[in-house]
């Protein structure tokens, strides 16, 4: 089967924790533990998220007098480079053999989407209140809460369109692993067919549901810190859903709740495309695959 | 026919220009419409050099309090995806309907490789002898004239293998522009199987050299700001070198001369694969292809 696995920038670098690079190796570590687990049986398109490392090269670049930021695509551009090299590495040496592909990836978006308006994607490291006003007074950031905590946010437009999608089809027939998408892949609007960055970044769960769509995957995997989506969670009967179709999770308002953009991406896939969803643990990624763990989400 | 084509960091970033993202984007106009006009008569692989822009990530990274800088290799696969950003989407405006991919690409090194105790690899941007000197004694990094200035410089060793090469032969064969080996590409040590990244910046010809080689490229053209290797150079009877063999370059002394690395890459490849290896001016790509510019060595 061809899957499609995301996984989200907090899996490679836990709410925080020190934005060290020996501590993302330890993280990657286990995570590419679990896609090697999926890997060895499935072909396999790997989709990560890059939120604290994308702002960590912003304030880098802030914190360097001699030239002026880069803007957010060439640094998400850059997330892809050192997050595809991290994972891929260690996946190298899990699965013998294997080619495994980190392709940069393109995602087109519409300049008009209303997101431009109104920044929600959180990057970077998590700030007190008043460590996120005076960056935003300091820098014109915009921030948002985060939990408790504070953190800088940036517009996040739906993914319209792959530029490389007929790439990443080439290597997933020919059996590569293919790590794309990174990020959510890097922002672009394409004018008279002249492509050009933009400011913001994407959700990588709707660019994997989008590349999923588009290579006719037989199942995405949403995966993340939480086991599963639950019924009553936080009460004592809370119970997890093992399978469900979009309608029931829709008309029971998981779609807004604390795991709402998993529900929503995997109700997108599933209604789009008719193959399954499943959202839970990194960890249990074979196991949500074999409806042994996780939430299924079916037509 | 397949080429393989390198272009210097120099040629993304001129000597002493500015390090801005827009200064970099206009040169990548240059290269890009250079390696475009091969591109539509021939399958392309594109190996650039990234020394100006490694050496302003450390900065970057040094100048930031928050967290301690990322390794060379790291800042390396950084560099693959910010050049290969922006060269792909040059190319795509310039190449429509073509799927252009940047593969991020390990190469092995020998970890004993003596370059490791002799840095010799100029990055980032260049210092008087006083701020070098600064430098070095500040963050002990090894220093060498470059010209009439001073640079950092860091272990160059030799590129032994290159971990995505099946990729590269398989994105060739399907008609893919693959931007790889970006920035001489990711140097790794691999110890029983367990892929390590290694602190050094590979030279991109001497990269470029192994990809051709392996791919069983038909040419490797090695671009430069110079128009071709000449006899007497720097003389009023100075002549360029049409077409010449790896035995007259070497027994003539110009494989240790400013032209040197580029005449040793060239020598290395026509010796190996008996194919035909091109020196000259980015902007004469296809006519040095054609035998119209620069120099061509052959068998």
């Amino acid at each position: 089967m061809q899957i499609v696995i995301a996984i989200g920038g907090n899996a490679l670098l836990r709410r925080g924790q020190p934005m060290e690079a020996d501590v993302q190796l330890q993280n990657v570590a286990v995570a590419a533990a679990a896609v090697a687990e999926v890997a060895r049986a499935h072909a396999v398109a790997l989709v990560h998220g890059n939120g604290p490392q994308v702002g960590l090269l912003a304030l880098q670049a802030e914190a360097y007098a001699g030239v002026r930021p880069y803007p957010l695509d060439v640094l998400g551009a850059e997330t892809e480079g050192m997050l595809g090299y991290l994972i891929g590495q260690e996946l190298y040496g899990l699965l013998p053999g294997r080619q495994i592909a980190t392709l940069l990836t393109q995602v087109e978006v519409d300049p008009d989407d209303p997101a431009f308006a109104r920044p929600t994607k959180p990057i970077g490291p998590i700030y007190t209140r008043e460590q996120a006003e005076r960056l935003a007074a300091e820098r014109g950031h915009s921030i948002a809460p985060d939990g408790a905590a504070f953190r800088r946010v940036v517009p996040s437009p739906e993914p319209r369109r792959i530029l490389e999608i007929e790439t990443i089809r080439l290597l997933m027939r020919a059996g590569v692993l293919v790590i794309c998408g990174g990020g959510g892949g890097i922002p672009v609007a394409v004018r008279a067919g002249v492509v050009r960055g933009v400011e913001a970044v994407i959700d990588k769960d709707l660019a994997a549901v989008l590349i999923a769509r588009e290579i006719g995957a037989d199942a995405l995997l949403l995966l993340t810190d939480v086991d599963a989506v639950y019924e009553g969670w936080g009460t004592p009967a809370a119970r997890r859903i093992a399978e469900t179709t979009p309608a029931e999770l829709r008309s029971r308002g998981f779609a807004s709740g604390s795991m709402g953009p998993k529900v929503q991406a995997a109700c997108r896939f599933v209604e789009e495309s008719g193959r399954v969803a499943g959202i839970g643990r990194l960890e249990d990624a074979a196991a949500i695959l074999a409806g042994r763990a996780g939430t299924r989400v079916v037509r």
